[in-house]
């Protein structure tokens, strides 16, 4: 692992288990075991460091979701095996809500750059459900399912508990 | 107004305009006019004074929520026009988001009080539901309904536009 991989892996080991305001750039130094003036050749600011990880998560959570929805063969049963991955994934002990939900509270509502982040990376989860749902010739779904895949995520950070996941997979099994 | 009054609505308006770590007990006291003592014997700590935030205003929530369903006769116009008075609230230009999502997100996973009194919220929002949909006898709807509620708050909040809101509607009425 390169230095800057392994300030990225603490950085978002931390950000994701206690909250990026609570993470100190200090707490980074020492546990990836290396020069404050190293972390600051890689990157510019805490912030610049949050880019990063939304980024890296970003792209890491997308292939995972794709790969979720191969496991299904027409589009219903792809949207559904997402559903099904997001139902195992919340049970996880370290699964600690969505990375970019959690982020995106976190910040003062004029973190312009951050929220555009986040809101990229959401659009790339819409444009998922978009490609999967394209056969089926009904240009509302995506959006439709899109925002049952956030109430079930928000639901479960709220409620602590699978049953909101389960109550948006019921949907979708109606509504395709 | 009593003195307690005007602390708490300071308050109120601190936390949601800018966010519960990102008020100070200073910012409130001097805003609201009154001496740090008098403050003090009348909310322990500034996480009372969260507590008596998040009871007030959820108390007049799920009071308006009510309100707005009763503009409709059956069930499912009842809960269409609680959607619509969600479509309205998201493009009014004071809307920061849901009051109490927004302390979820922002509060660490282990400041259980606060969010057992969120979940205490969201569990009134579900019911209200559930009251609703009672003459349709269908236990699984009013979870749907709260799933796709939520969705609809929590994608407002990252793409800063009421198409999800106007998703949840249309699922609600393909629904019912």
């Amino acid at each position: 692992m390169t230095v800057r991989e392994s300030i990225l892996k603490t950085a978002a080991r931390l950000f994701y288990q206690q909250g990026y305001s609570n993470t100190g750039i200090n707490q980074i130094i020492e546990q990836a075991g290396i020069a404050k003036s190293s972390l600051y050749q890689h990157f510019k600011s805490k912030e610049e460091l949050l880019m990063a990880y939304l980024q890296l998560t970003g792209t890491e959570t997308l292939a995972r979701l794709t790969q979720a929805s191969e496991h299904g063969a027409s589009p219903k049963q792809k949207v559904l095996a997402i559903f099904d991955y997001l139902a195992a994934s919340v049970t996880n002990e370290s699964f600690h809500g969505c990375h970019f939900l959690n982020i995106v509270y976190e910040m003062p509502h004029d973190a312009l750059r951050v929220r555009e982040q986040v809101k990229l990376q959401k659009e790339g989860v819409r444009n998922l459900f978009h490609d999967i749902l394209q056969p089926l010739e009904n240009e509302a779904l995506a959006n439709e399912i899109y925002t049952l895949f956030e109430g079930a995520l928000i639901g479960h950070k709220v409620h602590n508990d699978p049953w909101p996941v389960l109550a948006a997979r019921a949907v979708v099994e109606k509504l395709l």
